[in-house]
């Protein structure tokens, strides 16, 4: 490193709305990618890591005509290369990619790719500027077989890292469906079908009631607030009523509701069909409304996508910051969107994916308890002799050898209570003492620390005092006794 | 996505210096740095994720008068935050992490930390913007034990890449012991010293005699131009020549010498009593000089460094670009770096660490065919029939559940040749068909596109000709077939 002028010391802090992860946070993210990867390469995906820069044009943010560029991306202009920024997603990366080297790739090409993003957005609490995403994508495959693909392997990855069967369902809707919907309301100005979408995704909030007044002369929101509405007449509401009410008991009955809702439009018709489709295909293989249902009430991205649209959402309660139950919610999401390589070739390239938050999915499994909330340290091997180290270093490579994580203290060892303590805040399980009088008589002494801990805590429970805590055995004992000590904590 | 404006399309390139990697480039390098994080788990470090953006001041790099900063990093202007970066390495940002969380962190503090940097640098063939590094750090160890076990962890972490015993060999060197030249040499003036450390970097290139002459009056290079020399003595020369010289033919020998070249200077002996110690640690573990010799003629980051200096080189040898043979090189760097947390703190805090540079040592691998250099593709089951979909889908169902990798081909089935290209273009090891006649009489058709593949190439060997490459099988043995087939194709 360069000599450093005398300045003002730095502050050891993040830039804000972004947190540094330790241990077990990380290792136990880098497991769930490691398995997820497992299920999308079992399905035939192939991975890929782009560049974590774009060029901003390609990203597919403008510059407005001032100085800074669209916010939500972290952006800037370089000599030789202009406006270049960090990726917000993987989906618009891989529209760049498949562009830059369709030639090359198969058609279709399934990929997968994890790693994180970044949005310069507002941070708040539990929300972070740099966030992980697991994504899988099909480009090039037109057929909705390619979309019950994507939903079964989602099913198959959540399964996979520890959600079992019965806390997530994945839900699919269809934009097709909507804008057949949209037709048979008579709205064709492009302005009032925005409106009327803006109110759909309101319904998680406003309900039936709520989006029918939206859609009307427009409501009085919970704050007192009067929110305009679309202005369309009472009878036009009808049929969004009826799309995002239209969840039967089965996918049948959702489907016959959806023929409904859609009435004589074409393009409402060839949505139902992809839905009936979907749910064809994933029933034939076993994956059936207990995982994955058609749920016309799911409207979150349907603004992006072209087609069919998935959620996961995990279904079992968890206690919010306020203590008061509530579901956890949305965990996935993706659906079908033919346009994204269309802006670089001119040609429409069909493309359907999912992208899984990670992030999310990791809290939802330490709130559930699926994962330890803290990780098990090394055995430490205390330094009673500075001069010994060779020793010491003898011992951690024996318990190593044996697949035991193990290490040397390797502070300043003159006080050994500071030993312990290390011990103690690096959750170890075991401490191994030998000082002049051991290594005389050839043996070490082996210090269970889990259950000195207990000890400590209940040290009125008689079973407790009567189990000894430490342990002195011969010195080619060692590994054998660590071992024991290690699997009986298991318990 | 928001809405496109009519704008001239984007290049599909990424911003210059970065590139894509792609299936195994990328699947090769996360069970490289898995196995890594294995060998430096077991060895009592953990992990450590900070965030890829850090506030330039924490850095360490300082705006200059002008607009942009300082060249070398990515580095732009946030309203709320000033000026932020991407890291450059892992280690300035360990700095920074170990500063802001020290209270909370054990002490000595442990950390493995793998992940992409970015060098703001002009790209060059195999030179890239953004690469991945893998470091190991034990920070608030004074003792020259943590040097040593870094050492050990490096050989180790080597060998369990694929890196036998006796293609590697990690080097130390120690800083102390060539301030303890320069005290001799009578260089106090900062100036003259950073000359000759300068100098001193070139004698890889230059050799013993080319360090006399730049020490010296100066030095006609191969290019014709004159290099001004530092002006020494010509005796003034001789510590540094016997320091970067001193290598014997044992440990003992090189300590030996290297006791001649720092004379009567303290802080020279205190370096030469360190390498002793290290030697002695690492020779008790059975790190032998096969594995770990001290070798002063290692001279790469003495600048930075403040006590023993690691390098991993690989000791065998490739073709350049050229077709000449030379030696691999260097994969890995590291040393003691006391100096970095005071720049938060005010407070010294010994630090010691390596960097492993994963894409150097997975090109070193593909170089040695030590991995393969393509990936297998999944089994391709085509599709004949496009509405028996959900056939194909339980048929790839099946062969997931029994371990193999599997895929319906979802493009447009309407040309089977396409489907045939599509599967070479996967390298896929096997094709499954199944039209309405095999439908019928209860069959399966299976290519062994391998084995198609040698026939279309030998197509002279009648070893080839004898040997079917497509086998009919009864539906119910598809998966036996595929798996006796996959079994066959790695003889």
């Amino acid at each position: 490193m360069a000599k450093q002028k005398k300045a003002p010391r730095p502050k050891a802090v993040t830039p804000k709305g972004f947190r540094d992860y330790f241990g077990h946070e990380v290792t136990e993210r880098a497991e769930m990618l490691r398995r997820i990867a497992g299920v999308y390469h079992a399905y035939g995906f192939d991975a890929l890591e782009s560049s974590a820069v774009e060029t901003l044009d390609a990203l597919g943010k403008y510059l407005p005509d001032v100085d800074r560029p669209h916010a939500g991306v972290f952006a800037w202009e370089e000599e030789d290369d202009g406006w270049v920024a960090l990726r917000y997603d993987l989906t618009a990366p891989l529209a760049r990619v498949y562009a830059q080297h369709r030639n090359d790739l198969p058609t279709p090409y399934r990929r997968y790719a994890m790693g994180p993003v970044w949005r310069n957005e507002k941070p708040g609490p539990g929300r972070y500027r740099q966030f992980y995403q697991c994504d899988a994508d099909t480009v090039g495959a037109a057929s909705v077989a390619a979309d019950a693909e994507i939903c079964a392997m989602l099913s198959d990855a959540l399964e996979t890292v520890g959600i079992p069967r019965g806390d997530y369902i994945v839900r699919v809707n269809n934009r097709k469906v909507l804008n057949g919907v949209l037709e048979v309301m008579g709205v064709t100005d492009e302005d009032q079908a925005a409106d009327v979408m803006r109110t759909i995704d309101k319904f998680d909030k406003v309900g039936e009631e709520g989006v029918r007044e939206l859609l009307g002369k427009g409501r009085l929101d919970a704050s007192g607030a009067y929110i305009d509405g679309v202005g369309l007449a009472p009878e036009q509401a009808d049929p969004v009523v009826a799309f995002l009410t239209s969840k039967g008991t089965d996918n049948e009955e959702t489907l016959a509701n959806l023929r409904g809702a859609v009435g004589e439009s074409a393009i409402g018709a060839e949505g139902v069909d992809e839905l009936a489709q979907i749910a064809a295909l994933l029933e034939a293989q076993s994956y059936g409304p207990d995982r994955i249902v058609i749920d016309p009430s799911v409207v979150r991205g349907l603004g992006y996508y072209t087609g069919p649209v998935f959620e996961a959402e995990l279904t079992f309660e968890i206690l919010d910051e306020k203590g008061r139950t509530r579901q956890f919610g949305s965990v996935a999401g993706g659906g079908r969107y033919d346009d994204l390589v269309k802006r670089f070739t001119g040609q429409p390239v069909p493309a359907t994916g999912v992208s899984i938050g990670v992030d999310r999915l990791l809290a939802a499994l330490r709130e559930k308890g699926r994962i330890e909330a803290r990780e098990q340290g090394p055995v430490v091997v205390t330094v009673m002799d500075r001069d010994r180290m060779a020793d010491y270093q003898a011992m951690v490579g024996e318990l190593r050898r044996a697949g035991i994580r193990a290490e040397v203290y390797l502070g300043n060892p003159k006080n050994f209570g500071n030993q312990l303590k290390y011990a103690d805040k690096r959750q170890s399980p075991v401490a191994v003492i030998e000082g002049a009088e051991e290594k005389a008589n050839g043996v070490v002494q082996i210090k269970d620390l889990v259950l000195g801990a207990k000890i400590a805590e209940n040290a009125t429970l008689e079973e407790w005092k009567e189990r000894p805590s430490q342990f002195e055995v011969p010195r080619d004992q060692l590994v054998a006794k660590v071992r024991e000590i290690l699997d009986g904590q298991g318990d």
